[in-house]
């Protein structure tokens, strides 16, 4: 095969890769915007999320993860809700078959690509959803770290839609407690000010008495 | 002051910023969605074009680009569209003072970030719109490679709307043409199939008499 044939092959594959994630865009989270006008999409999340975790860094526990792999992991992180759809974070139903169906579209999705980039992009989606690296729980803090913070600045929007309590976002919080002190005082912060504010259910009670 | 303190003003500013750039996702561009549902807003378009700088990068010509610095440009380019708007790629009298608009957009939005990353935001920033260097010409490229991928996707959706032609197409595809031979050819290709398939006007007959 000429090396143009060879471009031009995998170019074709790269095209459709690129055509197809832009349904990323039409996938709707639980999340409002900041001005409430409408829920956030999964794409522009990855987005807001990417330029969270390059102005955080310095807040990040030592060793500092690897920044621009932290990057491509959070531009990348949500791609398989293309086919698999966006499960709430408090949806136990939903995270049941979560693992399969977000496999299922993780092949589909990236073996578009050419061969080298479907394992290289496979592996860092990977390494995202095991959340063992330290860029892999950087990023993730990050992930969990903006839709509490749009919550608090729209008055728990979509807390109080979904009827969330205190006990359920600190779970959800555990990787920004691993990755930073300094985002995990800030999350308590706000998890505070919020229950203060009624925007937050408060079942810490009940929680120590269970 | 405090190392708490410090690290405490510091995010401050941070998360200011962060929420000020949510608005990103409600500035609309001109350029439709490939399922043709909607126009694209500008903070889910830089996340697409940053994907789309990660896969082509073995198209670059030599020397490679360096990659994690393009897709900082590429995550930052249009901020200052949340004060400034997105000024169409063909409009004309709107690009007059676009640049006054957008350098006090910079202004007040890098701003709100403490000093250090006030001048590096601000310095990418300019990076990209100078387009001088090898990063910022491939973050262009893309930039511009993307919407063409658009229209011809959308059978010309945008294109048609605004009664676009193919000398103008060409113009402000001028960073594809210096980042890569590969991309060149292939926004060629897009260009000569959509007029052909009478998506684009041809003005190529005017333009060669003029």
């Amino acid at each position: 095969m000429k090396r143009n044939e060879l471009a031009n092959e995998r170019l074709t594959g790269q095209l459709e890769f690129l055509a197809e994630i832009d349904r990323l865009k039409t996938v709707l989270r639980k999340t409002y915007l900041i001005d409430r006008s409408r829920l956030e999409n999964s794409a522009e999340h990855s987005w807001h999320v990417a330029i969270w975790a390059i102005l955080m860094l310095e807040h990040a526990n030592d060793p500092k993860p690897d920044l621009d792999r932290v990057v491509r992991l959070l531009l990348l992180h949500d791609l398989v809700e293309i086919d698999a759809g966006d499960t709430f974070a408090y949806d136990t139903a939903g995270y049941k078959d979560k693992e399969a169906r977000e496999q299922a579209a993780a092949d589909r999705l990236f073996g578009l690509l050419p061969k080298d980039q479907r394992d290289e992009w496979m592996g860092l989606w990977r390494e995202f959803e095991d959340g063992v690296t330290a860029e892999a729980i950087y990023a993730a803090a990050l992930d969990r770290l903006q839709p509490v913070f749009h919550n608090y600045r729209t008055g728990g929007a979509s807390w109080k839609q979904n009827r969330i309590a205190r006990s359920q976002v600190l779970v959800r919080l555990e990787p920004v407690r691993e990755a930073s002190d300094a985002l995990w005082a800030l999350a308590q912060d706000l998890i505070r000010r919020s229950v203060e504010q009624g925007i937050l259910l408060d079942d810490q009670a009940e929680e120590s008495e269970g």
